[in-house]
């Protein structure tokens, strides 16, 4: 694909300033431009790459003014970023714009499919699934058994959905994702254990992104809970019964025991715990490596440490702990004194 | 599938009281019960929801006496939460009762299968390998070379065997799982290193659950064993030349470094850490996201911390460590103070 | 496979010192040594079980002189561990022999295959990918279109390279690793996220192993970079644009966030955790567990704790902070002596 600088302008509602048939092909980042590539200014530290890069256009905020001569087409935006965000949105979308059926594939009979979409080889879908419009199931994914999948939803290879989970428009489940496996429940008897079944499901709500690896529990009884426009990042544990609200973000590699309510708009660390049976406030923000053992009832607060508690006082904490050797020789030393004073004095 | 209160109060040996024609179809929780959902009440807690749920049949102890007027009918049992979990384990076999090989599907004709099993498409089994009774394999999983799945055991979709390991009866091998990768052994050699061959296998014994993404290493030379009624969260690291005891749990994202020996009936919290070549002693308990750097000799003993110590004086400990920067003021306090009367007896 | 004690010393340049037609078919460690297997004795503290073993033959240092009597035949070689290590070496590459394309797998017409390859069944091969000589695609993995993997590059089932990724020579990519999962980027935008697209990709050289369930995201823009020599273990968590330095060696479940470079030849323990934007000198040495916030600028630091510092002073700390609650009645108890002394000399 290549495309002049005008084209990419008027994508962008820009305004042109040097050559506007030059064409380019490719994005890259300003210190890394070559001849035919798209890159952008946004952050003031990177200014001094515009007057060396090679890049044959370069996206700028509509206030830039050059210093200096600058070889490269400029774009004027509103928000550089934002454009190049847009661009890059493109191009992705141009990328990953797979239709059509391979084979071999096995589809249930009894499923039903959406238009425009996309099942890679190898790819699997059970009794009474419903795929909606414009789904991508790459290969190897597996749908399983009365799973409902919303339109322009994507599962990457290997994407795995146990029976009756439901999962919304518009998500995007990463590679080896999996969905739905039974929650960890067993019962103690007579020195071993009996499993609880676990016949709920997963319900993830619309706009919900989820990061290669991560794994979401079915419910025992009920549903594990994703609402609306949660990102997920890789290789997290969801337990059964979990809820976590809408827009709440998590970093890579926490798990989260069963039955814990997440409130919405918060931001998780990676490498986090949290027990059981908690509820998590609105707009909580948990430090990575935190360990979480009690709940958030206030809304907006920041917590680290495991067991996690306010992180400044946290930090104020990990200060004096950092000194503690030479707290103990004080403390040492006084008894010392103490005990010369008390003979002086006797 | 839809059964009568008097149906399942035979498969229960219950009594039923109220209307035993009545017809369920679904299971649910008391607080969320809808007409034709049975439920149950077990934990006196949830006393107040039997007085107005709108499930058709709740089952009870056999000891419950309304307080008030009950709309469902009711099923008289020994232990109510005992026998709901029965049905439940009853759905379950219902809905998971797959059998047939599905096309296509890849068994190499060496391979010997039992009687009964379910066979996904895409599923692979590997030359000489050795499958029982009843066992399925769902979708896209894979058998290797020489492997051996005992009767009754199920392999969800995506879950690897690698060649040579064996799995015992009645195990559950839930999405994901990995079984008999290379365990992780370089040698150093002359600023890079070499790869050690792990040549050994995966020994998983009977009634063995394992969560979805968890990850056993093949040993170098001999097993890394599994023992007896195991169970093993999500996402859990399992290295080379392991051995867990027999009833030992495991909570998610625990990782255990190579040629440590867990001992039986232990519980060990999530995202756990144990360094290689330790002896954990029978009934440990060790907290969630403690590291474990030396082995456990006694049995019985819980632990926490990282390096992990005794939980009661970790607890103590750490309430101490919140109040560090106290303790920092009132040194300096008293070494101002002792200064002080140094100078007033000198 | 039958191998005779004369054929195995002709393939170690080793000399043989006992019946040097006797028959080995296994290998064994010395202390599990049966009839037909073959052992080797490298570390002192095992000498006593070579004069009980029951192995057929030993492999020992040319140093070694019998105590007391042998039974099993002896092979002198120059480095006993070495010598062995070659042989499981050999007999993995004999057992890992697998040549030829299964049916069905999915090959993607534009795809070019170089000689010798295997592809499992079900295996995929997308659009313009190169596949070099010698290359293994095990069942259910998949290579995204334009991937290029180098000669005698191993995906064990279920590996997943995404789209424009580059796989070196002479890797080992282990069941269920996903390489080139989009980063974790999103804009907050009122309220909610905008997706960053990440059109980046993801470079390993060569030489790599990558543990089973390890995910590397690919960058947003450019490349996430794995060099030369790189040992991944379990359930990695590496994060988009991150670049890992060359025979650098990392513990499993450990976790990198984006745009980190790590040096070369550092050894990071499992469960670490280590902040975006950080750059991490060449021969950094970190504990397991630690989370790592701040750059090491310094080559060959050992550091640990959470934020992790010196590891030599973690240690310190960590004996002092073992005693806090000693401490803290002692300075109760410095203030009660200080308290009465004053009221004393007043």
């Amino acid at each position: 694909m290549e495309f002049t600088a005008r084209q990419i302008s008027d994508m962008l509602s820009g305004t042109v300033q040097g050559d506007s048939d030059v064409k380019v092909s490719r994005l890259s980042k300003i210190e890394e431009g070559v001849p035919g590539s798209l890159s952008f200014l946004a952050n003031p530290k990177y200014t001094e790459f515009i007057y060396e890069t090679k890049a044959s256009v370069v996206i700028v905020g509509k206030d830039f003014i050059p210093e200096k001569h600058v070889a490269a087409t400029l774009i004027k935006v509103e928000d550089a970023y934002a454009a190049f965000a847009k661009l890059l949105e493109i191009y992705h979308q141009i990328v990953r714009d797979k239709k059509g059926v391979e084979q071999p594939c096995f589809i249930d009979q009894s499923a039903t499919t959406g238009i425009d979409i996309y099942v890679g080889a190898f790819a699997y879908v059970g009794k009474n699934a419903k795929i909606g419009n414009r789904v991508k199931l790459y290969p190897n994914s597996y749908v399983g058994d009365n799973v409902i999948i919303g339109d322009d939803t994507t599962l990457f290879p290997g994407v795995i959905v146990y029976s009756d989970c439901v999962i919304g428009k518009s998500c995007t489940l990463h590679a080896g994702v999996i969905i739905g496996a039974d929650g960890f429940g067993f019962a103690p008897s007579a020195g071993s254990y009996n499993k609880v079944a676990q016949i709920g499901n997963v319900i993830i709500e619309d706009f919900v992104e989820i990061g290669s690896g991560t794994s979401i529990d079915r419910a025992t009884l009920g549903s594990t809970t994703i609402h609306k426009g949660v990102k997920l990042d890789n290789l997290i544990q969801i337990a059964h019964n979990v809820e976590i609200g809408e827009n709440t973000v998590i970093a890579a590699q926490t798990g989260i025991a069963g039955s814990t309510k997440i409130g919405k708009d918060c931001m998780i660390g990676g490498q986090v715990g949290i027990v059981g049976h908690l509820t998590i406030a609105d707009n909580t923000k948990i430090a990575a490596q935190s360990g979480v053992g009690t709940s958030v009832t206030e809304p907006g607060q920041i917590i680290q440490g495991s067991p996690a508690f306010s992180i400044s006082d946290y930090r104020r904490t990990y200060v004096v702990f950092k000194k503690l050797p030479d707290l103990d020789k004080k403390i040492q030393e006084l008894e010392k004194a103490l005990a010369e004073i008390r003979q002086t004095i006797s």
